[in-house]
């Protein structure tokens, strides 16, 4: 497994396997890895010959008030764990390396980012978009993956790919749930251990939803308000935003059929968790 | 010499040629070329053996009062000249292949932008730069061409390539300019007889800051204001803008000193031109 710091050593790489006719398939991430990225290098492993797999916690995508300081740097933990994963390629670059001086184009997508996550979070898609499509630049891959988990950022990615024509295919990976049905993430480990139980109502207000969704209730409020009664029984929990939308186009639904995702964030203390379920409702 | 109407005729060929380890060379046009156009494409094919020309007309990179619909559609013209050219590839697209429903990803660089014909033209450079980078996606080019006459646009584009890590060179040619000196343009084509005449005052304004500067003036207000006093001897002219600066960081100088760009644009009529002349002074 190579290490790659700078660029110039992923092109290198890259350009190697190529030449044996290697299809790349690339998985970018921000370390603290967890079965969630388990799960998509499997994948990539399944369809590809080289898997590359890029570390960098790119501060484009933090708010101001958001977690980039405290965000998890485990980087020796996660070597370990792509090494035993016989990924072929790390690509672990400083800030410097990826925002030299100068630096001034961003790339912006103007409207499934607009909602959810996007209109609690500032800037967070257009520094996502950015960083993402620098990294498709320098690792070329044939196709990446991407976890449901960050449903609306995969779905962005995807429009992104198609808008600018990237040659680049992308797959969108299954959510990977911890024993109780918490989703994996690596905000995860900022829980404690009262909070880490609390968690648990994101998912259990998911599965609220589903229930009454296959017992024939169509009303989007009305499904909302159970999911919202559920959550505020649980202590220290804030409702950041809850919604039940048209799984392609993003904008809320008032009747719940067709391919509907039903999406929330919630503040535990200082931790922001998301979670998201994707329904077919006849 | 294939003409391709499709994104995905585009690939095949450029594949094709690809797979026969040719090098391609790229230079996205508007059509109703010039000589300006056949210097970039000569130089290309000093480098390249594969050429590709796109002629599209950008509706994305004009204003809402600004030339799209009036902008010259000469595609059977174009042809000929580009055959002669022996050109390999045309990418001649309708809007809809560019630009399909629910479109919705821009890209925008935020700083050399934001002067000069970026203050005049909202919007432009944002408009410019998506549509050159899906092209740059589409056609995959090794080497792209673009004209110094239109020096902010190369330097805006030179800087997205390197921020978002495009594995493509770029070379900025020389001005190529009639025989009195006004710069090749498509939108030349837009004047009267009248108009054509009073046109050479972005030439003459140039030659004259270059002659005052090779005098051993340094003071920039003094070389902007006699500029302004030949403009304004001519009829029918009004300047957009007028500046001298770092050609590099396209920021205003007070001392005429190193590499600095000398640049304007004026309305003759309802018809904008720009033009300029880059400089290194000791």
């Amino acid at each position: 497994m190579l290490i790659a710091r700078t660029i110039k050593q992923v092109k290198k790489a890259v350009s190697k396997a190529r030449l044996k006719n290697k299809t790349i398939g690339f998985m970018p991430t921000m370390g603290a890895l967890h079965q969630g990225h388990i799960s998509l290098i499997r994948k990539a492993k399944k369809d590809c010959d080289f898997i590359v797999v890029s570390i960098f916690i790119n501060p484009k995508q933090f708010g101001p008030n958001e977690d980039y300081l405290k965000y998890p740097r485990v980087f020796r933990k996660d070597r370990e764990l792509l090494e035993r994963e016989d990924v072929n390629l790390i690509f672990f670059p400083a800030v410097s390396q990826m925002y030299p001086d100068n630096f001034s184009t961003y790339i912006e997508e103007t409207h499934l980012s607009q909602v959810l996550c996007g209109a609690s979070r500032q800037g967070h898609f257009k520094g996502v978009c950015t960083v993402v499509a620098k990294l498709f630049n320098i690792v070329g891959p044939d196709i990446v993956y991407f976890g449901a988990k960050d449903y609306q950022q995969a779905k962005v990615i995807e429009r992104m790919l198609i808008d600018l024509n990237f040659p680049i295919k992308i797959k969108i990976c299954p959510i990977i749930r911890e024993y109780d049905g918490l989703a994996m993430s690596s905000r995860n480990s900022y829980l404690d251990n009262e909070q880490r139980k609390n968690a648990t109502c994101l998912y259990s207000a998911l599965s609220l939803a589903q229930v009454l969704i296959q017992k024939g209730e169509r009303d989007a409020k009305k499904v909302l308000a159970a999911m919202k009664g559920l959550i505020n029984l649980t202590n220290g929990v804030k409702v950041d935003y809850l919604k039940i939308v048209n799984a392609d186009t993003l904008g809320d639904i008032q009747i719940i059929k067709g391919k509907v995702l039903i999406a929330l964030a919630i503040f535990i203390g200082a931790t922001r968790l998301i979670d998201n379920k994707e329904l077919y409702v006849k």
